[in-house]
């Protein structure tokens, strides 16, 4: 570094950013260029990484949490050198196709930990990481897992409610690796930062518990000094730099216009003068671009050191590391799934679905060490904890975070976990409470990461704690989400069964949703297939003629659609039930299978204790429904199902008003 | 009160809670036992209000935040005498039907302000009705409007982001009358509150700007000294009060199971015993009653001089101070729209989706002071401030809110000032982070509040910033909702047609959901009547025969449909284009109109930016989507519609397959 004058590495970034913003004609250019100096302080003196393997397990995460600032981090990854974002690259910020999207869009293979754009998603995410980086370190030892977890923040982070809660859990678990850069500017879209926010946000952070510093953000020897704090320090911490917004461009400078007002060529002319940069668009030059690069190439040696370190292992424990690593299962997994269904069927016993979810899970413990459960205060309630020790602050061998009443944070930081690699993440609470962590829900679909987020008290059957507790348009919303298993099974074996797709997911999370009452088992007898991997399968096919009428159900009204069929063939109507626990999963079966699930010219009747939102598609325009019209309320569950209908009279009912309607 | 001793008051809200929650089989004890003495300080010596006249639009709110504790605030209301909630209410708490409902839900006209119980929502209810005080405070003047708001406050609600945000923003506002009770029992649903916090919360208030106290909770003298130096302060304040959760049964006492353990009759036996109280289940001594309901009674007076302050103003301001109490819109809103619509048939101009929306609410300011606007600091791309002054800590009679980036604190702000009443509220953000605010907009929906939520940047019209700010499955869960008018108008006359619905629409929320990108103008003539009231209606009819193909379109994809039309027309195919701004508005509408709508036996082909799910309803089995299948990308917006083949030659070539198919 001794031979560059400090400026000029920053300033790379800086012109890197206008020229691309420029280029896109949009952009963010407020972090790039209030940032560049915080960013090449930690990119080239203490970010543990190797450019030519992005993905070593033991690197520094670093996660740009102000996401719109995305030319930083691109600028940052070419300058040091990732194969993935050559100036070609760059050129094409924001272009369909492009690597150098508008919000950095998860790749770890190009330096791009996760997708951040949603404020407060990144830092939560951060928080995820830091864990997950403990829990392993317990694990395998510092030799083998010893990281730092970096995030860039604006104030916007700062404001979302997911960032209040990040800063007060990572505090009480004192994740002492985990460190912030407030890009503090004073300034965001709508202005200064007086018109929202009057609180010392430094404060803040230190009642919380951090370690909290002030430097000059454009001062890279001050930024510099205080990561070197920041790393010795034990608490986590918040390096609080004071930046200029927009800086470079004196029009901008300081300004709200400084965010991501639009850019002139005029203001990069300005730029190259006042900042003495007389280099082409797009060009760094080669001195500027060596001094990068060598950078990017700093943690070379301690990766092979690393990798030493791993070859080294005794073979059991390298092979562990390297298949959790890879995400790979272990050999008796599924056996374990199975055999669990194979005692279902033979206790055949109503248990609480949820409590089911926490049999299977106890019963996964020991294959699965990798399992991480996050909770949002209703440990009992859900039972998910039972034989894991909780992760504290004194114990980061724990499998079990209490999360505190905090579901947003709970799925951001189960994401990062999983973009952090080497654990399993669930999210578990109710699912009334899961549009408190559907933004994070969506990130996890958008980025397609193995979260398994786990719903109980799915329906009325919740009971006497009333409507806000009870979910009708929820499982509605989930399904509507792209690129995300929705689960909700009718019994012990089909809970086993989702289970088993659950893990084998890899590309996509899964909600899997439970109820709190009692499911008496609806299969019958063991099969070594997993029924549920169609998404919809007949439980129950119709008897003693060609069927009539198909009934279609999911989880607890499955129980109710085999009595309505028992009703029907007593009355000579010749009925099937169709368990349907994942809709994306029968979506994917070919045309001939979902038409023999479906009963092509039955009469079909869905129910389902939710709103019908939805259910169209499966029913056609003769089908009927039997479910929620609105709202549930507070009463006993039995008394609700029948006060809204959810009976196998209505079913039957509505089956023999279509049948009459021919 | 002098009469009474201060123990036997507190004391008939532990018994009422412990045989109703007995009685009921489950409940939660540990608000009511811990904060009987909170409750006994402030409804007998600080609350202004009057029970036989629960809706005084003067009175001082109260919100139990910490809504699970319900039988806390049925007791207070059963005997500080309200009439709706007698002893026979008490007892059937959570049976159905009751007005004693698991979780309090709104009905102002039982004294219950706000539903509670997802935890959180009631604080960021209580701040909004502080803000809706001190607005109308400005407006009509302290003799007309002054009261404070009082909630109750659990540790859940102070871990929640939306908790954070509040005390963020109210701390900013320097709300001074809202003013907080902390049961600060150190116990969560998991245990110990130290299991997921270590910091002092009442240092985390007092970074915010709030005035704090700590005292015994249960020490009523000390509360209500407290009380009275809150109200005092400038500041808002947060009194924490040291309780013990379960006080009175000693086996629960200070224990997780003091939250919502089991109770036994053995408890209530024993606490009688214990608290020395000698009468039967549900009984409450004469004079303790009549303690109590001189309480209730003690705003009579304040009242009756209030009533003759409105009597007295001059007749023009009692006018209007009752007509906004009784959220009655001004004579000529409606023409106001009316003539909107006019003007935007003459000028059929393109304009930007969210910039129509601003332009109508300019044209409203004037006759619709009641609107206040929050944003989560999107003023400028959404453009609803214009006219407005900001609310701000030196200035109650802005009308537009700078919420910062807290999209949750706004629209559960929004539910409050909606609850409050007297004014109409508004909350703006991208469509995108709608989910962000879901929980609150759910409980907007549950109680029926007529709060609007206003959302842009509404598809892959967003562009270059990305699938992070694309929504495409979020117009489904926002039409899965029960209870709410979700709206995508298509030009600038929908979006006043829109606009009217969602402001005569008194009984739930509506989101109006309005396009980044110019809409150009699909109405070409005036039509007096409101279009968009029937939620769909048949734009352009098939010419040249009877109608083959039926396009269905809502907001920017209209244009996509008529362009369509005209293509299948011109190749001789009869088409008809519905526009469907609300399907909620089409599903009241009868068979008859519908079916003319939809077309029986026509190919229907629908085509709108965002996922399939939910359109089946109206596609029937025959027919076909054009739209999204997954997240979309970051890259220009026309090439965004390209490559997602939104387009009208995907619409054609998808209505010709449809009709070969037979």
């Amino acid at each position: 570094m001794s031979t560059m004058d400090t400026p000029s590495l920053p300033n790379a970034i800086r012109f890197l950013a206008i020229d691309a913003i420029l280029r896109a004609g949009e952009g963010h250019q407020g972090v790039p260029l209030g940032m560049a100096e915080v960013a090449t302080a930690l990119f080239t003196r203490h970010l543990k990484f190797n450019s030519g393997e992005p993905t070593w397990p033991d690197r520094d995460r670093f996660v740009l949490s102000n996401g719109h600032g995305s030319m930083l981090l691109y600028a940052l990854l070419y300058l040091t050198g990732y194969e993935r974002v050559g100036l070609e690259q760059i050129r094409s910020f924001r272009e369909l196709g492009a690597h150098c999207a508008g919000h950095p869009e998860y790749d770890p293979a190009s330096g791009i930990e996760v997708t951040t754009g949603p404020l407060g998603q990144g830092i939560a995410n951060a928080c995820g990481m830091a864990i997950a980086e403990a829990y392993l370190a317990a694990k395998f030892g510092s030799g083998i897992v010893d990281h730092y977890t970096y995030a860039f923040v604006g104030d916007g982070c700062l404001q979302e409610g997911i960032g209040q809660e990040m800063i007060s859990l990572a505090g009480h678990l004192q994740l002492g690796k985990l460190i912030l850069c407030w890009d503090d500017n004073r300034i965001t879209d709508d202005g200064s930062t007086a018109l929202s926010i009057s609180e010392d946000v430094g404060e803040r952070f230190r009642v919380a518990g951090w370690h909290v510093q002030e430097v000059d953000g454009h001062d890279v020897d001050a930024v510099s000094a205080a990561l070197t704090l920041a790393r010795k320090d034990a608490r986590p911490s918040m390096i609080a730099c004071r930046t200029v917004i927009g800086r470079g461009i004196a029009r901008l400078e300081g300004q709200r216009g400084g965010h991501s007002g639009r850019l002139f060529p005029s203001d990069a002319d300005e730029a190259r003068t006042r900042l003495d940069w007389a280099h082409a668009e797009f060009e760094v030059p080669p001195a500027v671009l060596d001094a990068w690069r060598a950078a990017g190439r700093r943690g070379e040696t301690e990766y092979l050191q690393w990798q030493a370190r791993v070859d080294a292992l005794p073979e059991a424990d390298r092979a562990e590391f390297e298949r959790i690593q890879a995400g790979v299962l272990p050999d008796d997994w599924r056996e374990v799934l199975h055999a669990y269904r194979r005692r279902a069927i033979e206790s055949a016993e109503a248990v609480p679905g949820i409590m089911i979810s926490a049999d299977i899970n106890d019963a996964l413990t020991r294959c699965l060490p990798e399992r991480i459960v996050g909770c949002a205060d209703l440990e009992a309630p859900t039972g998910h904890k039972r034989q894991l020790q909780a992760f504290t602050a004194h114990d980061r061998a724990g499998g079990y975070v209490h999360c505190g009443v905090r579901e947003h944070l709970m799925g951001a930081m189960a994401n990062g976990m999983a973009a952090h690699g080497g654990v399993i993440p669930l999210a578990v609470t109710y699912l009334a409470f899961s549009d408190y962590e559907r933004p994070a829900m969506r990130m996890a679909a958008l980025m397609g990461l193995p979260v398994k987020f786990v719903f109980s008290h799915d329906s009325i059957g919740v009971g006497k704690n009333g409507p806000t507790h009870q979910p009708v348009e929820i499982l509605a919303s989930l399904r509507a989400m792209p690129n995300m298993l929705v689960m909700r099974p009718a019994d012990a074996v089909e809970a086993a069964e989702c289970w088993e797709l659950a893990l084998e997911h890899r590309t996509g999370p899964s909600a899997l949703v439970f109820a709190r009452q009692a499911l008496p088992p609806v299969r019958r007898e063991h099969d070594e297939r997993n029924l549920c991997r169609s998404g919809a399968y007949v439980l129950a096919e119709a008897e003693g003629g060609p069927r009539r009428v198909t009934l279609l159900a999911s989880g607890s009204e499955v129980t109710v659609a085999l009595e309505a069929r028992v009703r029907l063939q007593a009355a000579g109507v010749a009925a099937a039930v169709v368990s349907m626990p994942c809709w994306e999963q029968f979506d994917l079966q070919d045309a001939a299978y979902r038409a023999a699930v479906l009963g092509p010219g039955t009469v079909r009747v869905a129910v389902e204790a939710a709103v019908r939102f939805g259910w169209d598609r499966y029913l056609g325009e003769r089908g009927g429904f039997v479910g929620m019209n609105g709202f549930g309320a507070s009463g006993p569950a039995d008394a609700l199902f029948e006060h809204f209908g959810i009976t196998a009279k209505h079913v039957v009912a509505e089956a023999m008003r279509l049948i009459n309607l021919g």
